[in-house]
């Protein structure tokens, strides 16, 4: 079976089944995915105003209604407990589990919070024959904490966290303008080249997902990631918050063309 | 005094000393001007993820802190108290006064919603010989209320309130490529042609701001207008709401190049 072929519906199925529980790039190319964050109802407003006040790192698709797993926009038929592939629970800020499900954990005053991927604009990339070297090796994309900060609202603060792509410095011009048309997933790069400038130390040592290959001549191109909510969580130590786990995204049925309007 | 050659800081200035009283467009041409919705804390949620489910009439450029004055992306030196020519206060709906300021009103439960303004986009329009016909004609900008439900979010529904400026159906082709790059400021139109396909009966007669003249040959272009969340507040009938008075605007130390990014 290739799971590039299947439609998002048919491939949230696969993961409401437990069929499908790996990281998420490359599947469905053209539709946009998406990250989570979900919190109590206390904490919605000030992470709502932290996503408004930082539409880069964390570029907002949809937020459901208070306590409802479904969604309107995204998709109609989606159940937001069950249709990632995994998801992380946080407790004071540290990492209590890791589950396909989230059913048992789900609260009445829950607010999900479902935040644009960069993983969308790939399909982009490859087109414009952009390597994405991360699907050229079937892993995770690298992630990186890194000292850019974000602007706080109310209790939320902490570092952007950033994904990588290597290419030549050619390839990043080409990458630049095509991702900067679509802000809903990220935009432009936020740093092309050196990894320290921003605080990365070693591009081998992802702090999320795995290290790629970067090639003689290549330069690091680095794009605002929605794994920066989970470090704001880590950061903030809010009593309970259930994440995605990094790169194991929800598939929905807009397609990135969308997105620019 | 020729207006147009102020900056908005000495602008602003003058709003404050009440010495500009008046609407503001074609004010401080090429900086982004904002609407504005003040609402108490409880209210603050409810209206936030509105505007991220309406974002084509409700773009938000900046949100307050609880009970803050104060800006720190528009500019660096507001009161937005003060810093509109004109406010209207409405209470369970029914706007009680127009003020040139809101300081004897202030509570330090206030959240201040900033949000995009189509004035924005008229400088863009003007260097490319599209004509801005309130402009010319030294009028506020014609506005309706339309037909077009906004996205209801906790207690707040409504319609959409439009803008409207007469051009070729040529000029509104460039009217359309130019404003879509400008999502932060309501973005492309919403309509072109037809009043009564979005609800408007009389173009002669706006629900907000005045009439200007349609010539012969000229398409009526709409755009989605920061006016809406007045209608909302009339719709919904929360217990106190300031708003700016239409078309009277803040005029941003912002220029509407830096909002695409």
């Amino acid at each position: 079976m290739d799971d590039r072929k299947l439609t998002p519906k048919e491939v949230r199925k696969l993961i409401r089944e437990e069929k499908i529980t790996g990281q998420t790039s490359g599947l469905c190319p053209g539709y946009a995915q998406a990250n989570l964050l979900i919190l109590p109802k206390d904490q919605a407003y000030d992470f709502l105003l932290f996503t408004q006040r930082n539409p880069r790192s964390c570029p907002i698709l949809e937020v459901t209604d208070m306590g409802s797993r479904q969604l309107h926009y995204l998709a109609q038929d989606a159940d937001v407990a069950r249709d990632f592939p995994k998801y992380r629970v946080y407790r004071k800020g540290e990492m209590v589990g890791e589950y396909t499900s989230i059913d048992r954990f789900w609260q009445d005053n829950f607010v999900s919070f479902l935040i644009g991927c960069s993983f969308s604009f790939e399909a982009g990339l490859l087109e414009a024959d952009v390597p994405v070297r991360q699907i050229e090796e079937h892993k995770n994309v690298p992630m990186y904490k890194t000292n850019i900060p974000c602007t706080p609202a109310g209790i939320f603060h902490g570092n952007m966290v950033v994904s990588m792509r290597p290419m030549t410095g050619e390839q990043a011009v080409k990458a630049a303008c095509i991702t900067g048309e679509m802000p809903k997933v990220h935009g432009a790069p936020v740093h092309i080249g050196d990894p320290s400038q921003i605080g990365i130390r070693d591009l081998q040592k992802p702090d999320f997902g795995e290290a790629v290959t970067v090639k003689e001549g290549e330069l690091p191109v680095f794009w605002p990631c929605g794994v920066t909510p989970q470090n704001v969580v880590m950061e903030v130590k809010p009593e309970l918050a259930i994440t995605h786990a990094p790169g194991h995204m929800f598939i929905s049925d807009i397609k990135n063309a969308a997105l620019k309007y």
